[in-house]
């Protein structure tokens, strides 16, 4: 069913992430922010899974973009059949983005392809540099990481390159980008990565 | 297996209490800190849950407390013969508390009774007001709130009072403590709760 969802994604040149982290992240207001900011020049689409409540796709919706609202009950991930109920419902266009936050949760989601093209890990600053050691699987599965809530650091006790260097330590190759989805510090180089990923799409679907 | 560990921690008139959370909210160092101020008065033991490292558990005997590390590997939760192993290892004292410390995940702790006397559910101020009511199964299943970083509040658009109101509408007896792990601060109240729990675990040995 992933191998499905990726050969739809490809045949429809779209761009589609797993965004995945612990609860309070910031993954909607990471999104929300993308949203406001790329909009005019991309349409994007947001499947949202959460246990329960309807709140994080009202949230993209008011920010701009159409969503589709996944409750998953007692269930702690996402799976690929449910991505695929929420795209017959969201109709995606052709080469746009459609983003899927996975429920709140930093293991679980980590053994779940769901047919996206890259998994894409939040860990917000607060929540302490160990967390890809502790955590190893879900920060192996992502290609991007992304830290979050940087606008809080001065508060903290967090080492930004100790935590970077152990995310390298368990994977070695996962990009970082360093952003406040909050104030919005840093998405210009997140904003890039989808422009070339999206230039990637395209040229994919033909390859 | 979990009505095993329960009898055992009432025959030693023990209290075992369960602490779930999302990743990076606190558990380690709100252990840290209690056993700092408490071992003086009380034996404290901690089972420690991670997928890996042994990071918490050098941090809990370094604070002063025997805790045994339980690795879950892809695992996201502790079971209940985890703990009666750790338990076997750790060999507590009568009339002692021990902590679990579960793996960092607001979703499947939830749905795994450990044995415990109660869920103390820790939220950080960091992650929003909306959690309960996403994760509703783990603050239905907790006895305890306890809200922490506090320190942080003057940089958050965080309101305490919608937060605790949320947690209400899905467990009306759930009881809050306002806590900085860091700081100290608000720690007190939680110390009243763990010395009167752990009078009537000594009552209750022969009820």
């Amino acid at each position: 069913m992933a191998a499905n969802n990726r050969a739809w994604f490809a045949g429809r040149e779209i761009l589609a992430l797993n965004l995945v982290s612990s609860p309070g992240s910031g993954k909607t207001t990471l999104l929300e922010h993308t949203i406001r900011d790329l909009h005019h020049e991309r349409k994007l689409y947001v499947v949202e899974g959460d246990q329960a409540t309807a709140h994080d796709g009202e949230r993209i919706r008011a920010a701009g973009a159409p969503a589709v609202q996944v409750n998953t009950g007692t269930g702690c991930h996402l799976e690929a059949d449910m991505v695929a109920r929420g795209l017959r419902e969201l109709q995606p266009a052709a080469g746009s983005v459609v983003m899927i936050e996975n429920v709140g949760n930093l293991v679980c989601p980590s053994m779940f392809d769901l047919g996206e093209r890259a998994k894409v890990v939040i860990l917000s600053v607060t929540e302490g540099e160990d967390k890809p050691l502790k955590y190893p699987h879900m920060f192996r599965a992502a290609e991007i990481m992304i830290l979050n809530k940087i606008d809080l650091l001065p508060h903290l006790n967090f080492d930004v390159s100790e935590a970077i260097a152990l995310a390298r330590t368990v994977n070695p190759d996962i990009k970082v980008f360093q952003v406040s989805a909050r104030s919005g510090e840093g998405l210009s180089d997140w904003y890039a990565w989808l422009r070339a990923e999206l230039s990637k799409a395209r040229e994919a679907a033909f390859a």
